[in-house]
């Protein structure tokens, strides 16, 4: 960014800005006060607050609140099942104007080609994608996915414009046993940023993961998790996802010695939570409602981000800075009323009103290598009379293991007990053509008959399902085999209701409303068969990610996590 | 910096590790709090806190503190008059161990083979010099100096090891008149670091001034002027030196909100106040006697300089930071007894031990290409009948512009005015021959009988005097040359004592505690003959630098700063 005679004109109040905004509360996220003023902004940045008079175009505010856009620290954007058009529209509406995100799902699908179709497309679009090289794909050697990065491609990523950094590396036991892979990954991001993905760790193994790198962590679901991390270095992300939410818990973390080393990320947040609820700005508003003080919240969301990531000129209404703006009525429940990128209106009332041109790249498609996909596939033969069942803990994404003596059918194998709500699982490779099923049991979902198929399956994206019958489980999975990815709703041999994903079997290209409705519309077909879980699919979509104890299922077995071994 | 794996066995208390210091209470610059634990050290970095036992070396700190080391974050390390590996010896044992520095001073004598002995010699030194490259060389278009740097030399500088951004850009009138050169030397730092320097600078100017770059400023000497500039983003760097010191005035800018956007520097530091008084160790004591809460006084002094300037590793103790440490016994007058650098001992009780190996390059020479030296060349013409006076303000360095009827010698020329205590003052071009000699008159300095010369006068360094009669400031300035570079007490055409600075006419290559003892003497000589100023050779080096108010003089002739014209 290079300063101009201009521009500097322009600033000193000698010639006319492009746009002034006035009577505005400004939140200074410098000293953490509001002050009255004028903001003018010129060649897409702000050149001051004062009082400026001349302008090309002049907004009064009439004494609404002018904040920095927002930056969010840590999310994997296809979580929200939308393309990035889409869902570059959803957060910017939402005042979201600077997004920090592990590209690793889409990466375990298609490799460097879906992260470069992400970041070429997120370069014609009003808001700044800073993306941190996915450490972890595939995240275990238990499992198949599409695509595996190598500490070349960590270099040769981290190389691009607009890549920032090392992605969260969920390998903590690898770096704690030294892995050179995995420290060459590291190393290769020496002198940029590394993300921590650390649930649980402390004390010695903490300082290792520490030392190793790993600056910040966003998976602490206990407040003195969260102190023994930020006290170690640390810069803690408040995690308030649409799975995982830790606001609650950690935000008596946030004080007047430690609120620098805070900020608010979302991990993964679904189309739904993200039209319903929002983005960042849904858990300021929820920060402020908890007796967090507003401007301190808003730092939260903007300027701190910038720091951990050193960012130049985002996160602040100061001159020099972009004018990428946001401006709201009520600073006790901050919604974004307008939102300004580079000085140019992107979005009004909450709807984005900037024209995304049309995308020169073809999509990247999901893999759907199944091969005939039968009943057959789905045979689980006891090896002993009791058979470990995955328990689903509501509300979480820990899992309990389970044991259980099962049913079998009539030729021997094992069957859902549907009376104690043991269900069939299977995760079925779709990358490679393997033809890995894994098959397994689940406790927990509840429905009666029927099955539910996903092309979302952390982190591998294999096709996962869970059923009462092997016959609805084989609809539902060729179902979502015929429509290249997404999710489906089957019953007593229909097909209830889909949601497609074309991309990379993940995202659909739609409006968020509409992924939103249909998404709703097939939570409510699962529930309809009986499921009892509130967001059946998201639950569905973990249980193939051997990560997270305590037991899971990948196309190639059952995983103890606990053991990081195969059973069954 | 490579992780390596014998580094995490190590952080898991798996392995010895080279370095634990037990029972130590720990400064936690991230959460503010002070916690008693042990630190082990390994491969020069801190491994971890914690119950670790595995050691080679244990030095139980018996309760005393454990600091990060200081990071000072802007100097100009020649004002020490000392060598740099003098210098190195001096800050190291006051518990500096980074030290962010325009080498302006040295560049303004010789250029970038100046800037590059001091940057391969540092590389010697158990502390981390981090050079800003130098905006404004020479200072203005209104002296001489040995070298002048170009927006071509900032770009090179910047592709260097250790330069990290660009140095005090002095010459805000020229950011604000969008000069070319000017903001070419900032654009080629674009990616990197500004440091401002913009003294009473407010409102529309000081927004351009950001807007332009400029991201700190040490110049404040009101606390509204520095709560402006942190309102719109500036770092402030709270400056105490030998001649500035506004820590006082600054302090109560410190709050809860704010502390993070502040930090200490020292500017200029003069020989005597390293000795007596102390580095950056000297603001802390300072700041806590003045009332700042001691563990936030060490954070002004550590971590948020390295965020102020993305340092990375440097500043905390905390896992993977390097081990640059000291031990404190009082909190609250914090005293290093111990310096780690990289976790060796490098002093102890306030003496370096460590040893400096012989440098292989030569110390630059000062330039003194003066030719012969006469009185002729002091003589002063009246041009009407009244003539300009520089005023000395006694405790700051701006001076005030006066007009007086000065009497004249036996052949017409201007004499100094004894009783009036105005007196002569002589600026001799020294760097290119070119026989430039400017002379104006004094009021301030009280002497009665006599001459002060120096080499050291900013920023072009050319030989500076100020004298009661030809004959003595004659015998002065040839006193400097003869030493090729130093300061000079004459009276009655006695030299009665001298100070030598042979490198670069700025510095010597003397320990601290000899240097302090003569500059000591220097001055003491000053104040024998009738000098009434306290640093009258501080107050004399300041006289030749036409950026600060009101009235200046340089080898080519009296400078109103007000107007930037040549008068009288």
């Amino acid at each position: 960014m290079n300063v101009t005679a201009a521009f500097i004109e322009a600033a000193r109040g000698l010639s006319h800005v492009d746009l002034l905004l006035t009577n505005a509360r400004i939140v200074n996220v410098f000293n953490g006060e509001i002050e009255h003023g004028n903001v003018a902004v010129h060649q897409g940045r702000v050149v001051g607050i004062g009082d400026y008079r001349l302008a090309r175009e002049i907004i009064d505010l009439d004494g609404r609140y002018l904040l920095p856009g927002y930056i969010n620290g840590h999310t994997h954007i296809e979580s929200s099942m939308l393309d990035i058009n889409r869902y570059a529209e959803a957060v910017i509406s939402r005042g979201t104007l600077g997004v920090v995100t592990d590209l690793h799902e889409i990466a375990n699908v298609c490799g460097m080609r879906g992260i470069e179709y992400i970041l070429d497309s997120a370069r014609r679009l009003p808001f700044s994608l800073f993306v941190m090289a996915p450490s972890c794909v595939p995240a275990t050697a238990m499992e198949t996915s599409g695509a595996s990065l190598s500490a070349g491609d960590t270099r040769s990523l981290l190389r691009r414009k607009g890549v920032i950094g090392l992605g969260e590396m969920m390998n903590f036991p690898g770096v704690l046993a030294g892995d050179g892979e995995v420290l060459a990954k590291i190393n290769a991001a020496a002198s940029s940023i590394v993300d921590g993905h650390a649930p649980g760790l402390g004390a010695f193994d903490l300082n290792a993961y520490i030392g190793a790198g790993a600056s910040s962590d966003h998976e602490s679901v206990s407040l003195e998790e969260a102190r023994e991390k930020l006290a170690r270095g640390m810069y803690v992300m408040i995690r308030e996802g649409s799975s995982e939410k830790n606001l609650e818990e950690l935000l008596p973390l946030v004080s007047d010695k430690t609120y620098k080393r805070c900020l608010f990320v979302v991990d993964d947040r679904s189309c739904a939570d993200l039209l319903y609820d929002g983005d960042v700005d849904a858990i300021v508003r929820k920060a402020i409602r908890l007796g967090l003080e507003p401007v301190r919240a808003v730092q939260m969301a903007s300027i701190n981000a910038a720091e951990r990531f050193d960012l130049k000129h985002v996160g602040a209404v100061a001159p020099g800075y972009y004018a990428d703006l946001q401006v709201v009525s009520d600073i006790n429940r901050p919604e974004a009323d307008l939102v300004f990128r580079r000085g140019r209106l992107v979005a009004r009332g909450g709807k984005a009103v900037f024209k995304v041109s049309q995308d020169v790249r073809p999509t990247p498609g999901g893999s759907f290598n199944v091969g005939d996909f039968g009943t057959e596939h789905l045979r689980l033969k006891p090896k002993s009379a009791v058979f470990p069942v995955i328990e689903v803990v509501p509300g979480q994404i820990i899992t309990r293991k389970l044991e259980t003596e099962p049913p079998l059918d009539g030729s021997g194998f094992i069957a859902a007990d549907i009376e104690r709500d043991i269900l069939k699982l299977a995760v079925v490779e779709r990358h490679a053509g393997s033809g890995n099923v894994g098959v397994g049991l689940v406790k927990g979902f509840g429905f009666k008959c029927g099955a539910l198929a996903s092309s979302v399956a952390h982190d591998s994206h294999n096709i996962v399902a869970v059923g009462t019958c092997d016959a609805d489980l084989t609809i539902a999975i060729r179902e979502v085999v015929r429509m290249q990815g997404g999710l489906a709703v089957v019953s007593q041999g229909r097909v209830l209701k889909t949601l497609a994903l074309p991309i990379a079997g993940l995202m659909s290209d739609r409006p968020l409303s509409e992924v939103a409705a249909v998404f709703g519309e097939v939570g409510q077909a699962a529930r309809d068969v009986g499921c009892v879980l509130a967001a059946p699919f998201a639950v569905l979509s973990f249980l193939a990610l051997p990560v997270i104890p305590e037991l899971r299922l990948t196309d190639r077995g059952l995983v103890d996590v606990n053991t990081f071994r195969f059973i069954g």
